[in-house]
């Protein structure tokens, strides 16, 4: 099996630049990429891809194969998964509560695709046993679309239920699940720059000064 | 063992005002409530408590013990916690998105307290053992408050991993996971009146006119 992870760090994560500047997102994103590839180098995965929009986006020790498309996500993950003939789990960037048993228990389902949804409707990691024949159709309610796409294909699937692997990180309240339930570099980011306000409601973040 | 589901119906919900109207906030609350004992039973739990400030908050009908006390949350709490000689399942009401396997899954588990962390820090379930002597504390960090009492008990701890247990409904946001991971009468309120606005970003909710 394969692991392949998108990744764009340009001006990255605009829904959280009322919290961070366009440095600082393009720093964290690089953080939680990493955090990424740690999480699925633990749990066994020999063979991880990076798909990037621009190869000069990615560190050069990042040490896992790096795979340039200009196209959107969409058609760029499509023309990926065209070529495999091996099973294959998608896995997004912003996912740094992920954790290695995670991983391996997704993996080793029975079913022909595991889908873990991401928070508003988003799909967070995708498993596809046979990825030939199988298309993605990322953003906006990507976690119906691909029920969809798996009912169409009369595949089996399997929802996987995990807080930790359906927190993606867009939105400055997400933060907050980061430095509570994170680990790693990113963990170790928003710690030194934020700090938890308790009051009524959900927790916030607010600015180390 | 029991479950305790702490409960106010009066103008509950407030962070929802932008998108319900008191009214509809106090029936929400309400249906989510008869979701949660609809799962607890189907869990086969048997002794259900709902503990409120005003037991004329709650309907006639429910079908399960009302305990009424005056008190906030936390001090209400652990008097109802002081009188317990067995194993309490304290559960929010407003987790309509728990399932029953989750409920046998968290009072099957071995460990002396399984916490189920809510969004933004909170605590959407604690299944205790031992009652005697725990005491809780509910608003702002109560994941940490929780951790740090089960610790300084020298209990065991297991933190339960699921979206769907850890999407307390909050905020206008949450309610699109009722949308699409809901079930029962608390989904079927939302999709009366909602639709989802499918964009670039996390799937949002507009009011269906």
């Amino acid at each position: 099996m394969r692991a392949v992870i998108p990744y764009k760090k340009e001006n990255a994560k605009s829904r959280l630049s009322s919290v961070m500047t366009k440095d600082e997102r393009e720093t964290f994103v690089e953080l939680m990429l990493k955090d990424v590839i740690q999480t699925l180098t633990e749990a066994g995965v020999q063979n991880i891809d990076i798909l990037t929009t621009d190869t000069g986006d990615v560190a050069n020790d990042i040490g896992v194969r790096v795979i340039e498309d200009r196209a959107d996500l969409n058609p760029a993950l499509n023309s990926y998964l065209k070529g495999l003939n091996e099973p294959v789990l998608i896995i997004m960037a912003d996912l740094p509560l992920v954790r290695s048993e995670h991983i391996q228990q997704i993996t080793s389902s029975p079913s022909d695709v595991v889908i873990v949804p991401g928070k508003g409707g988003g799909t967070n990691m995708l498993f596809i046993r046979q990825p030939e024949g199988f298309h993605v159709k990322y953003y906006g309610s990507s976690f119906r679309n691909h029920c969809r796409i798996v009912n169409d294909l009369s595949m089996s699937m399997n929802v996987y239920d995990s807080f930790l692997a359906s927190t993606d990180i867009d939105e400055p309240q997400d933060l907050i699940e980061v430095m509570l339930h994170g680990q790693g570099l990113s963990r170790e980011y928003i710690r030194q720059r934020f700090r938890a306000e308790v009051g009524n409601g959900r927790v916030q973040l607010s600015t180390i000064d």
